[in-house]
């Protein structure tokens, strides 16, 4: 069983918590990959650099100034720490983007109402599994920072929990396949203020009822429809939790799982 | 014959060069390794960010703001974009620094009369030889920055001259290597401000009276001494010229050979 975990931003800018997650993750018996998101870094160096953090309709726009602070956070910072991180745990880990070994190919996101500038969306066919499955079966650990490549020399920023459905998507092709969505909440909550109100399941049934009730936090919707998307493509298993749980997420005894 | 290229800094700020290089790189034939070096691109940047260059006895000190800084635009910018450059002229590259994969692990830069802060020193041990020769082996072509780690969690700032030295050594212990130094000159000049006095070979007694006499220019100083040492430690061929002229440099026309 591959295991695709991916860990969120938040979690990223807390040392104590991202430090107790590396720990389980390097742990974690069987193939696995990381992948990462942002965190808040970029606009906090962003800001350093007088790189202002534009949205339109809510969604950051990557203009070409952009593109360059998160390619140097997101790959070089970030990745690179983590990297170093899971080295000094024992994990052979391999920071990349999806220009690396030419392992996640997107397509930039087509002007239609929002220019979102150099966005990429994935597809599992843009997914490089014979280069992933090798470092794998060689006992590596791929870290992906949330960047892929067009194939014509640009990179683009690209979302970390649809590269995670993707990739897992694409492994699940090959091999059993389960992804653990790792964030700051204990799972998916009945109330967003209560961290003891996590469902222990929930199903695209009941998801569309809470749904239509405004009972879903706003950042759940669309992890939560990664979720369901990954299980369709086959994907085993989805588990959404806690980062210091992760090893209880895998087991099964804590977080949310997706059916 | 495995081929160990470094690029230079100079050429990583001329976009038209490194384009002209980049394509000549592409098109080399047999197993291949880029080392890059820095560029100017990270003292503009810190100058942004208000972190200041530092030097102590003309070389730079390396504290934690300059490593997040070099970690940000070594391993992110600067290793990212080769990349994806060389990805869309079908040369599958791979960027690495020394952590990824456990490549390249160093020693921290004992603290004599100088403290250096995160600099890291090379030796042919720390250079995971199998690693990179099963890469190569399925035609992928690393891509370094200059940083490596300590296998404690550090990164460390890395000179990339040493860095291709030492890979290409330890490479050699396997299979016949060779090094090419590309830079913006067009070789060892006899008058470092004639471009036309390129000597068309160099030797260790050569070297040794020219630096006598004052007529090596202070910068291609250790890069002759990396040079002679990659020969002692079993390197096939060095030979240092102008980054367009890559193919003749491998071709053996152009550049100065070290014998």
């Amino acid at each position: 069983m591959i295991t695709v975990v991916k860990i969120g931003g938040h979690v990223l800018d807390a040392p104590h918590r991202l430090q107790a997650f590396l720990n389980a993750f390097a742990e974690l018996v069987g193939p696995k990959i990381l992948v990462h998101g942002g965190g808040k870094m970029a606009t906090a160096i962003g800001a350093r650099l007088g790189i202002e953090s534009k949205y339109v309709a809510g969604r950051r726009i990557t203009d070409e100034a952009t593109l360059e602070l998160v390619t140097m956070v997101y790959a070089g910072l970030l990745n690179k720490r983590l990297t170093a991180s899971l080295q000094s745990l024992g994990c052979n880990a391999l920071g990349i983007t999806g220009a690396d070994g030419n392992s996640i190919r997107a397509t930039r996101r087509a002007v239609a109402e929002i220019d979102f500038g150099y966005v990429g969306d994935v597809h599992e066919r843009g997914i490089h599994v014979s280069f992933l499955r090798d470092l794998l079966q060689r006992g590596m650990v791929p870290v992906i920072a949330p960047l892929t490549h067009d194939g014509q020399g640009g990179l683009l920023n690209t979302n970390a929990d649809s590269i995670t459905k993707v990739v897992a998507a694409a492994l699940a092709q090959v091999m059993p396949t389960r992804i653990i969505y790792c964030f700051e909440k204990a799972g998916v909550l009945l109330d967003p203020k209560q961290d003891t109100t996590v469902m222990p399941h929930i199903h695209a049934s009941g998801f569309r009822e809470l749904m239509a009730a405004g009972a879903i936090a706003d950042g759940m919707i669309p992890k939560l429809n990664n979720a369901f998307a990954a299980l369709d493509a086959g994907v085993r298993t989805v588990v959404i939790g806690q980062a210091e749980a992760l090893s209880q997420l895998v087991a099964g005894t804590k977080g949310t799982q997706i059916l």
